[in-house]
């Protein structure tokens, strides 16, 4: 990484609270290069190598417009192995039709090529603009100094390398005990915009040294990005380019976990906290957002109805944009409710920010002042009692800003 | 209307190409007053009145949440008559529990008594906050001089009198001939935020001297609402309040319109083109609109495919904010039906920009700057070729700017 743009992330993360603190789990190896695929002057092409063959698990868009590297990985995946996975910013290789097929297969040969891999070992990931052929003359001339770069490249580069509109870094690393042996689960994101997935969601790579069966590695994946990845939205867009990976290379030297055992049950809560804390730096760091919003819908019918109108109030326009400007304003959040499909009796429904209940029984309990109040703080909760059942969901979701526009309106130029 | 005021309404008309000139049916009267329901400063309060009992029907919200008049004119409706509609800004009186009821009432009633009139001939609407009580000691007290008003209101005076942060008044009328005499349909209405309707939208109010039979004014409105309210959207948020409510009073003598008659398609077809105006209308005064925006889907395998496709097009940001800053970001338009839920092959799409064919099989014609060009433009048509079948479904929107965020970060404020 650039040291200006190191420091710079540096800062920024200090100033959301972010922990820049990192663990590297045995094994694997990380480069980053600058390959000017959008513009010059900051990596945007990044390599994850594990020296081991890795137990691999993959959760991808549900979009039914997908990149070219999201239908490579998804059929690489089957196999349930993979060494390696590069990744470029600046470019989604999406709508690129066969051209962009190629070009993913490319980039994957190259690598697989370099490392004396064999090619369906390799994944490659890829994020930025939709539509735009991927500038390949200048991949392909970047690769040999990428795999040289995997001497010294460290966790933060590749993280660096991913990000588009995304102000820091994003990187969550937990220690798990399995026997006698320790190791890690590091995962690395990028989110920023297009965020509000039905599936999984940005580009998030997930690292551990454990060894761990393809099987349980499959479950612990889909429990932690369930109630993570798939409960945020930034602006209720899904990207083309979803993909979570992880690789498990057994580096730890652990008893390999197994379904359903103990130690199942501890890698599982690791990697639940790892996609959970990644999912809220996501938020915090959605594009022009200035706070992270906690919306819970609790004692719905159902699940499906606690999360529709959970989703319904994060997606809100008017709730972001008051939310934005200090407003507590719950007729909107009403509103919301009343429009999510779900059935609802305004009469039970009550509604609290952070600890002040501003509706009760669906009418004003006169405290919007000191909701108000509650707004300021840059992380807001908010509550909904439907009264209705005992089922709950939670959402993540940030106000909506200037900002917002101003990076959307001018992404391309 | 106070004299400033309606010349800034008129400046701001004439700047979006909005027409001015309004029909006055035969024997409706109007009045608007300043009852400083929100603020003091603009006339808040309207009223408007027909000579003879009219024949009436309406189509309202299907929020889960209506707002009190929602309630009440839902019942009165069912009478297929009625003779006053009461209106205010300002305040939604919507999550307003009992009390909002009593006032809905207490409002009808008072008109009703000024009038003449039984109690359940007067409808009331109200557009504004959610979730305040109505003032009605103000309004109570201005209910006399606002009857008194019908002796020279106008329809500009009521049609002001319902706006919120719409900028300027919406008014279509349209002649009608029947057999050997000539009617009016005249509509009214506001919108600006809040809008995407199921159902109705907005507050709107149809005024015609035409004599027409209760089963073919209904059949008239849903025919009209469906492709014009039905098919716009600014923000996605569904109100609370959204009414349309249609007044035949039949002062023009014609011989009534029935049902699947000549004069009836020409009833229709007219009713038509107001509410399609009115549509327009309130899109174009979007808040913080700068540009109006159609979206065509077309040659889906079914009608319900090309409005869902058309829908997730015009409601996503990340659509909105390219066209606000004349980025022809094509892959946010293939992303957004990607995620639209309809199944869609990509190879087949393709995308044109006013004239310029931009997409062609789902991927770029290389046309992003040509398409660029026209993005310039005030008013612009977005047609999406699904090539899978023979349905299309039109959705206008606009583009969403920082004028938005700042108008709803500061609504209640």
């Amino acid at each position: 990484m650039q040291k200006r743009q190191k420091q710079g992330n540096l800062l920024r993360m200090k100033r959301k609270n972010v922990r820049t603190d990192v663990i590297t789990p045995k094994g694997f190896l990380f480069s980053a290069v600058e390959a000017a695929i959008k513009k010059p002057g900051r990596k945007d092409l990044a390599l994850i190598y594990s020296e081991k063959e890795a137990v691999m698990s993959g959760m991808f868009t549900s979009n039914n417009v997908k990149a070219a590297p999201v239908k490579l990985d998804m059929k690489r995946i089957k196999t349930g192995k993979g060494q390696a996975i590069v990744v470029n910013s600046g470019n989604a290789n999406a709508c690129s039709g066969e051209q962009g097929m190629k070009d993913a297969l490319e980039m994957t040969g190259l690598i697989a090529e370099g490392l004396k891999l064999v090619r369906g070992s390799v994944y490659a990931c890829s994020t930025g603009v939709i539509g735009t052929r991927m500038p390949m003359e200048r991949i392909r001339g970047k690769i040999p100094g990428l795999i040289a770069g995997l001497e010294k490249g460290t966790i933060p580069d590749a993280a660096a390398a991913i990000m588009t509109t995304d102000t820091f870094p994003k990187m969550v690393s937990r220690r798990v005990r399995v026997g006698n042996e320790t190791g890690a689960i590091t995962g690395i994101c990028k989110g920023a915009g297009m965020i509000c997935p039905n599936m999984a969601t940005m580009l998030c790579f997930i690292l551990t040294d454990l060894g761990i069966e393809k099987p349980a590695l499959d479950r612990a994946l889909r429990e932690a990005v369930t109630p993570s990845f798939n409960k945020i939205t930034i602006d209720g867009d899904m990207s083309t380019n979803d993909t979570v990976l992880i690789m498990a290379n057994g580096m730890a030297g652990n008893r390999t976990v197994k379904n359903g055992s103990k130690s199942f049950k501890a890698f599982s809560s690791a990697l639940s906290e790892v996609t959970g804390e990644l999912s809220r730096l996501i938020v915090k760091d959605g594009e022009g957002a200035t706070k992270l919003v906690e919306i819970m819908v609790k004692n719905a019918r159902n699940r499906q109805d606690a999360e529709n109108a959970a989703f319904a109030v994060a997606n809100s326009l008017l709730v972001k944009t008051a939310i934005y400007g200090n407003d507590a304003n719950w007729g909107r959040i009403m509103a919301a409710l009343g429009y999510s499909g779900i059935p609802m009796d305004e009469e039970k429904t009550d509604i609290y920010f952070g600890r002040i209940k501003v509706v009760k029984n669906g009418i004003s309990a006169g405290k919007d002042r000191e909701a108000a109040e509650v707004l300021r703080d840059r992380e807001i909760s908010i509550v909904i009692d439907l009264h209705a059942g005992k089922a709950s969901s939670t959402v993540l979701t940030c106000d909506l800003t200037e900002g917002y526009v101003r990076i959307n309106a001018e992404y391309r130029t």
